[in-house]
């Protein structure tokens, strides 16, 4: 299984070398993704995006990403952005097996499950309390509290969420 | 390739035929994994939560999604909430190749760029929006007008956000 599904990454390994592209600024979510860049051991170029100059605004850098937000990474032809989707990207496709569950590891729902939780109930629930954004109907965005019972009762039964990775098959 | 990675989803259906429950109210979120489960083909069954008698903040719910909000999905010991990640391990388990770009598909960032959109962007920029939630720094989670603008331009060049899906080979 591990052999077929690293045949296509060794293929790319050799005939995109230094075809990713990360547009990052340290002050953004682009470092994540520089982690995860470091982690899948791909060879890839930084491009500086000056938001402090509002370069994310510029209309160059809105043809990658209309909403004007870092990181956006573009992998050959491929344009990709949002964090967390950047990050499962180059885990399935450089590291499968490695720092993604492969398709049929019973791990992998997990895997998802809290890749998405991130993005989407862990962030903007902090920015609305952090905003004190409050509301009649809580249930909407999640409730602030039990998204921290959640994420607190996950990582409580192991060293990772994903219990102990130094157990993963290569 | 095609046929080593459907390898093991042939095995699956085999050996896991009925493991999958999908915790289900008609008026949730679990509403799109139906779809999602009836595209994918397999076999799965309903488990009907009351959300109107409060049954997603009962104990037992409770244990499979501390969030407290459906959906939910069991596939063998595996749980996974979170909508769209449901739908992205459904779609990876079940279907790759078919509703999910394989891992080495150029399409592959594309495909999670907007499924990470959605539930990241889309559902708490609109949620903000009618909410009335306004802020000194509306950046932080993202203009809704930008996110229009992305979401518009994406769907503008096909019939899909992956263009024309009966082109993908089976």
């Amino acid at each position: 299984m591990a052999r077929q599904l690293t045949g296509p990454c060794q293929l790319t390994r050799r005939t995109l070398r230094l075809m990713i592209t990360l547009y990052h600024h340290p002050f953004s979510r682009a470092a994540g993704v520089v982690w995860a860049l470091e982690e899948v051991g791909q060879p890839y170029e930084l491009k500086f995006i000056d938001i402090m100059k509002g370069a994310h605004k510029a209309p160059e850098f809105l043809q990658l990403n209309p909403m004007g937000k870092l990181p956006a990474l573009t992998d050959g032809d491929a344009v990709i952005t949002e964090g967390a989707a950047i990050n499962v990207y180059l885990a399935d496709r450089y590291a499968l097996g490695k720092l993604a569950p492969a398709v049929d590891d019973p791990r992998r729902g997990t895997y998802l499950r809290w890749s998405f939780f991130a993005p989407s109930v862990i962030e903007p629930g902090s920015i609305a309390r952090a905003q004190k954004w409050t509301s009649a109907e809580p249930g909407r965005l999640g409730d602030y509290d039990a998204m921290i019972t959640a994420i607190s009762g996950a990582v409580a039964k192991g060293p990772f969420l994903l219990g102990e990775m130094s157990r993963w098959p290569t």
